[in-house]
């Protein structure tokens, strides 16, 4: 019988609690909180936390993100969190009920700072956002970065930027105190999102070989370099089709393909996963943003010789009443006219050019098929001449 | 200095009057409601319906589209309409304004039927549609035509099916009265919207070369086989990078793309257009319906051995509360696996989805490859597994 080891956590719903009943009925032993402590590869057996040996023949691991936390006195006070698994999740939604939440704050400006900077102003609860920096989500050109500011200025999310903390204490009109460079703010909720790294530990007891990226290395069938042993997920590197070289981005998506090429693999089914273009997004408020490939700094590193172009265009066509902006920014090789890297911004329209421009990278695509890709024209829907075609012949000008 | 010969309105805002000025201020002669009556190749001039005749080194026909009509007796009454130029639009909403209108007809299921049925019903006018057939736009898998008439009928659309038209005559209690094979229907407007076919008629009388579509012959520069002459837009065929014939598929994106290439030419810059691959979508109430590359029948015709599979998934994340259902049917070759055709229905995401299946079309990408796409996953804009991964998925096992 095949094992299924997770930190699955009962949510109040039960739903998740049957899991295991669920998957007994098929034949496979899932168990929720049963905490892996060591892998014995040579004997081929798991020692669980609770004492249990369990064999194997083939071992996936699937272990996942461990989320940074800024290394602070204070940061495993009660109401400190970071959000990473189910479990996060309904502890700060059972914090949020128990505790009159008024003021909320976030540290960091990444997709889950954004995500739930919504989340929690659409409770009515103040929120400040501290960042290091000076713009949300870097990964975005600083103009985008500006655009998303300002949603977030416009639903009452205070950003403090420039901001380092120090240490979190008891609140006096609130329960909580964090001491930062810019003196002390006090809140009822601290939500640590500073960024994830790879869980590698096991792999790494293990003696498995990790990336520079602090992922375990596989192949593009999922396996790790010993044989039967498959890591598939956010704790696991990808090949990214643009670079040529092997990347850590956690991401749903990636892990769920991940998933399936190891299992068709293990199953005795040939399966490839031919890798990722690096398509992201998110949404904050009534905003969509997105990007894919390369950025110009990954570009320089790849040694590709990145010029860009980023424009304004139209959502849909100008003449239609619920026309809005949509910026689109272009990365692009000088040498081979090559699609490197696409940014998109707007209230609609941004996330469907960037999976179009995935689609260009996937399959290689120079500036020249870009500018004339035959889309989808009416009004309501995009303009004759669409931002990404508008785009692709900006940046050739340039090249 | 170079002419430029339309029937370009002016409308109600003179803004379109002011063009011809705007235009001689750069050098260009624009000569509005100027009806080219023949062209004499041999001696380079046009000669106009006044007289005039106008000498040229290089001749662009942009003719465009001549409406089909049903051939009926009575369809030139007042009250009759068909709508593809502005002209149009603007006789229409005249009518609107000086007749009260209550009901209307639309005889034909296409994007024009579709678009104007929408149009009437936000003014509160009652509408019905008379087509030939059973389901509205035949380009699209019957499943969905079915949701495409359900969308009609939620916004009281009547739509009445396997309609002849017999003839227009007057009304008792609304203006027109139009026979048909189900009785009489009156109205008080009748919008005749069963088709287009290319204006060739210049072209013929000059004896250049049309295609088996009625449009004029062109190469990649946009010439005609007769050296300086060039056509472009609706009038003109395209190359079709799936079926890898000339077609005509008369849509604003393609005209301009067309017409960019033309002018590039004639003035000295090298251009090439690089094809369609037959993008197209349109919006009717809260629906958006797109289809791209070949049907199966077109698939058939052009020598490949189409199998499809038609899946109904989440447009976003089955977990968001906004969540709607997004339909999406592939089209793909036994032989190969390529990818040949998409059509998609819904609420949102089906020109999303459309557009990144045109880019892998444009890049002959299998369905191997359509399964694998990365895009840009977060619950708000899609789920982990897109509709496109599924249907690619499932047509992948039929083969």
């Amino acid at each position: 019988m095949p094992y299924y080891i997770g930190d699955v956590i009962k949510d109040e719903k039960r739903l998740i609690a049957r899991t295991p009943e669920k998957f007994r009925e098929t034949g496979i032993d899932v168990r929720i909180d049963a905490r892996v402590e060591e892998v014995d590869s040579r004997a081929g057996a798991v020692r669980l936390a609770d004492g249990t040996s369990l064999p194997y023949d083939v071992l996936v691991l699937g272990t996942g993100t461990t989320p940074l936390m800024p290394g602070i006195p204070g940061e495993d006070r009660e109401g400190v969190f970071t959000l990473k698994k189910l479990d996060d999740a309904v502890r700060i939604k059972a914090r949020l009920r128990e505790v009159p939440c008024r003021k909320a704050l976030i540290v960091g400006a990444g997709f889950i700072g954004m995500e739930m900077a919504e989340a929690l102003r659409n409770l009515g609860i103040e929120t400040s956002i501290l960042h290091r920096g000076e713009l949300p989500v870097n990964r975005w050109d600083p103009e985008f970065g500006k655009v998303i500011l300002e949603e977030l200025r416009i639903h009452q999310v205070e950003f403090v930027t420039g901001t380092e903390t120090k240490a979190v204490a008891e609140g006096k009109s609130h329960g909580l105190s964090l001491a930062t460079n810019h003196g002390d703010v006090e809140a009822d909720l601290i939500l640590m999102a500073v960024g994830v790294r790879p869980d590698a530990v096991l792999a790494s007891q293990m003696g498995l070989p990790l990336g520079k990226t602090g992922a375990i290395q596989v192949n593009f069938s999922q396996m790790t370099p010993r044989e039967g042993v498959y890591a598939v997920g956010d704790c696991a590197e990808s090949f990214h089709r643009v670079s040529g070289r092997w990347v850590n981005i956690p991401l749903g998506d990636i892990a769920n393909k991940q998933g399936r090429v190891a299992g068709r693999n293990i199953g005795g089914k040939a399966m490839v996963f031919p890798g990722i273009v690096g398509a992201q997004s998110f949404k904050v408020f009534d905003l969509e943003a997105a990007a894919t490939g390369l950025d110009e700094r990954e570009a320089a590193l790849a040694g590709f010789h990145p010029a860009s172009a980023l424009i304004w265009g139209n959502a849909i066509a100008g003449s239609m009443p619920s026309n809005t902006k949509l910026g689109l920014k272009l990365i692009a090789d000088r040498a081979t006219g090559k699609l490197l890297g696409a940014q998109a911004v707007g209230r609609v329209g941004a996330v469907s050019r960037i999976n179009t421009l995935s689609a260009a990278l996937w399959a290689g695509m120079t500036l020249d098929d870009v500018g004339w890709l035959d889309l989808a024209y009416a009004p309501p829907v995009g303009p004759a001449w669409d931002p990404i075609h508008v785009a692709a012949q900006t940046l050739q000008r340039k090249l």
